[in-house]
C-alpha cells in the first residue's frame, strides 16, 4: 500500500537542500546595473511610486502572486497539536502544491503561539507582504474566530482550507452524487462523524447547498449533538439535534449521507447495511476511512463511495480546490473568498466530473474507462483541466459579487492559465533537474 | 551619472512578472509518489521527527538557510517613512541581494506598524520559521530597542543592518586608513553627521575598536550633542560631549576623522582644510554624500575619502557584509551575530584589502592597477573573494565565543562555500534565462 519508505520520506526532505522551497530573484542580476535596478538607489522610484498610489504594490511587488500558509501547528494533518516548527514541513509542502498545480508563491509563516488573539494580530500587521492569506492546521474552535475576525479586519483573501477545501471537494461529490442517487438535497438525512473544523465547515456549505440543517445528526468523542448536552462551544450547539440518538448507529438507520471526518473503525458494515437507497457514504479520516472503501461496498454495492485515498474511486483531496480557488481570487484581485465564490468551485469541479475524462489523466492512475457514475463523481485530484475550470469559475464570481477589483475577459483568462502554469511546470522542473542530482 | 531611467526602475519591478522573488520548489514534484512525499502522507514522517527532536527543524526544513528581512518602513533607505508596503521592493531587494552573493533565501516581512512591541512580539512568534532575522530600514531610536529585545529572547540571530552592516564596512575602512596615515585609535579625533541608527552603531564600533568615546563629537538636526542638551534620548546621550562646540564646523579643526550619515551639502571644503594631517573622510549621505568626492579631495589631497557610490574610491556598502555575515552565522548554526563575530568581519574585510586585487574584479569597475593605498581601503563591493574571507572568519569566531552548535572544518568550508555559490549563479541564471524575456 504505501507508496514510499520511512527513510524516503526524511530522505526527501534533506537531501541536497534542507527542506521543500527555495527563493529565487527573477529579475536580471548580471552586473552592477541589473543590481542598482533591484536594489538602491533604482528601487527607489518602485518606493516613491507605490508610496503615492498603494494600488501599485500589486504593479512592482510579488504580493499579488504571494499567498501566506499560516499555522501555529495545532492541528496537523492527522498528528495532532505537534506545534509550529514540527509543522513546518507541511507548510513549506503546502507551498508545493500551490506552486506546482497554480504557480503560487508561498512564504509558510509558523507561528509560535496558542493565543487567537495573537494569530489575529500578526496575520494582519503581515497584511502588507501578501495577496492572500491561507490558514492551515489551527485547531478548532479557534480556528473559527481566527479566520472570520481576520475576513473582516483583512482587505484581501483570508480562507482556512481545513474547513472550506473538504467543504468544497466533498460538496462536489453530494452535487453529482444526489444527481445520481435521484435525491433532493432539502430531503438528505446526514450523519457527521466528527466536530471539528472541517466537519462544521461542510456541514455549513452542505446547509448553503440546500440542507435543511435540521436533518444533520453530528457526533463529537462524547457522542450525538443534541440539545440536551450542556458541554458545547457554540459551533458544535448549533448543530445540536432536538432528538437525541443514543449513539451513531441508530443514527444511521434510513440516513442518506454519512460524512466521516474522524478516525478509523467508527462504522460498521452493519451501519451501513441500514441505510437508506444509494447511500452517499464520504469516509474521510486519514490514512484510514471510517470503514474500509471495499467494506463499504460490501454492505451496500449502491452506495456513492468517498475517501481521502488517490487509490479508490472519489478521493476527496483538498488540491482540488485551493490552489484553483487561490488563483481565480489572486487573478481578479479580489478582496474576499467568500460563499458565493466557494460554491462557484464545487459547481466547477461538479460539472467537470461530468465531462469525458482524458486518457493522460486516466494513465496517472493506472485507470480506464473512469465515467460519471457511482465510482467517478469527483474529478481526479491529479485531472489539470480543474486549474481551466476552476480558477475562471471563482475569479467570475468574484467578478459578480462585487468583491473583484479586475475585470477579465474569462475566455481570455483561461487560454492564458494554461500557458502560465505549463511555463512554470517547464521552469520549476529545470531549476530542480539542476541540482544534477540522481533522486 | 545615472546608470538607467526612472521607466527602466519601474519596468524591472514589474515587467514579465511583478516583484523580485519567486518561491520554488526544490524537490521532483513528477508524480503522485513525489507529491505524496511533499505533502500527506510522506511529509508526517519529517514532522514526527521534528516533534520528537526540534533540532531536526534544521535538516528537515528551509529554516536553516532562511532569513526574514523584516521591516516597518518607517526609515527606508533616503526616502524616510514611506509605510510598510511602499517599503516591500527593498525589502525584497534585500532578498535578492542574499541570494545572489550568498545563495540564502529570504522572505520579506512587511509590517503594518509603527509599535515596537508588536513589532517585536510578531518577530518572536515568528521565531519557528527563520534561521535569523535581519531588522531593516525600522527608524531610530525604536530600532534599538527592538533588536535589543529580540537578541535577548530569541535563539536565532537578529542584526539591524542598518546599524551594524554600515559600522562594520567602515569599520574595515578605518582600520585600514589609520595604518595608511600612520594614526593611534585611541588618539582619533571624530566628528559624526548625524544621529541616528547607523551613526550610533558605528559610534559603538569604533569605540569597540579602541576609539574614545569622549573624542567622538556628534551632531543631530539640532546641533551638537554636548552635556548642556536637555532634548536627548539616551543613545545619543551616551555620546555628549563635557564641552559644546557651536557649530559643526568648529569640531573639524584638527580633527582626525569625518563620519557623515546625514545628507548631502552639510561639509565645506573649508571644514576638510581644517582637519589633521591625512584625514579620514568618510562621507555617506546617499546618493549625494555630505560633500563632493571631488571637492574634499582638492581641498585634501592628503584625505582617505570613501562614500557610499560605486563610481568613486573607497564605497562603503553594505552588501560587503550581511550576505557572508549571515552566510558564517547560518553555516556554524549560530545562535547570535555576537560583537566578536562583527569585529571578524570588519577585521576580515580590512585584510582582503590588502590583497592583490583579481583583474576580473577591477573590470567589473573599467578600473586598472587597484592597489592598497588612500584610494583603496575596502574591497571593491563586488569583490567575489569577499564569501571565502568574511564568512568563514565570522563562523570561525561564532565557534571561538561559543554560540555555534556546529564545528566547521573551516579550510573545507572555504572550498565548498566557492562551489555551492557558482553551482547556485548558475542555476538562478539558467532560471531567470528560462522567462525567454528579452530585458
Amino acid at each position: 500500500m504505501a507508496l514510499f519508505t520511512k527513510e524516503e520520506a526524511l530522505n526527501y526532505h534533506s537531501v541536497w537542500r534542507t527542506g521543500k522551497l527555495e527563493v529565487v530573484p527573477i529579475k536580471p542580476c548580471r552586473n552592477q546595473k541589473d543590481l542598482s535596478l533591484a536594489y538602491s538607489p533604482g528601487v527607489a522610484q518602485a518606493c516613491l511610486a507605490i508610496a503615492a498610489d498603494p494600488e501599485l504594490g500589486w504593479k512592482y511587488t510579488n504580493r499579488g502572486n504571494l499567498v501566506a500558509v499560516v499555522s501555529n501547528g495545532t492541528a496537523v494533518l492527522g498528528l495532532g497539536n505537534i506545534g509550529a516548527l514540527a509543522g513546518k514541513p507541511v507548510m513549506e509542502g503546502k507551498g508545493v502544491l500551490f506552486k506546482t498545480f497554480a504557480d503560487i508563491d508561498v512564504y509558510d509563516i509558523n507561528l509560535n503561539t496558542k493565543d487567537p488573539e495573537k494569530i489575529i494580530e500578526t496575520v494582519k500587521l503581515l497584511e502588507p507582504t501578501f495577496g492572500a492569506i491561507n490558514l492551515e492546521d489551527i485547531k478548532a474552535p479557534e480556528c473559527f474566530e481566527i479566520e472570520q475576525r481576520l475576513i473582516e479586519i483583512m482587505d484581501i483573501p483570508v480562507f482556512h482550507d481545513d474547513q472550506h477545501g473538504t467543504a468544497i471537494i466533498s460538496g462536489a461529490g453530494i452535487i453529482n452524487a444526489l444527481e445520481i442517487a435521484g435525491k433532493k438535497i432539502e430531503d438528505l438525512k446526514i450523519v457527521v462523524s466528527g466536530a471539528g473544523a472541517a466537519a462544521i465547515a461542510c456541514s455549513k456549505f452542505y446547509v448553503a447547498l440546500g440542507v435543511d440543517q435540521a436533518n444533520i445528526a453530528m457526533f463529537d468523542s462524547k457522542g450525538h449533538i443534541h440539545a440536551g448536552r450542556t458541554d458545547l462551544h457554540p459551533t458544535k450547539a448549533q448543530f445540536a439535534q432536538k432528538k437525541a440518538f443514543a449513539n451513531m448507529a441508530e443514527a444511521f438507520k434510513d440516513a442518506d449521507v454519512f460524512l466521516g471526518l474522524s478516525t478509523k473503525g467508527l462504522v460498521s458494515k452493519d451501519m451501513v447495511k441500514s441505510m437508506a437507497k444509494n447511500p452517499i457514504i464520504f469516509a474521510m479520516a486519514n490514512p484510514d476511512p471510517e470503514i474500509p472503501y471495499n467494506d463499504a461496498k460490501e454492505a451496500r454495492p449502491d452506495a456513492i463511495m468517498g475517501t481521502g485515498r488517490s487509490d479508490f474511486p472519489n478521493q476527496v483531496n483538498n488540491v482540488s480546490g485551493f490552489p484553483f480557488i487561490f488563483r481565480g481570487a489572486l487573478d481578479a484581485g479580489s478582496k474576499k473568498i467568500n460563499e458565493e465564490m466557494k460554491m462557484a468551485a464545487a459547481k466547477s469541479l461538479a460539472a467537470l466530473a461530468k465531462e469525458p475524462v482524458p486518457v493522460e489523466v486516466m494513465d496517472m492512475y493506472g485507470e480506464k474507462d473512469v465515467k460519471f457514475g457511482i465510482d467517478y463523481v469527483i474529478p481526479k485530484a491529479l485531472d489539470f483541466r480543474m486549474l481551466e475550470w476552476e480558477a475562471p469559475a471563482v475569479a467570475k464570481a468574484a467578478m459578480d459579487t462585487g468583491v473583484a477589483t479586475k475585470t477579465l475577459d474569462l475566455q481570455q483568462y483561461k487560454k492564458d492559465l494554461r500557458t502560465r502554469i505549463d511555463a512554470a511546470h517547464k521552469r520549476i522542473k529545470d531549476y530542480v533537474a539542476s541540482y544534477n542530482y540522481d533522486f
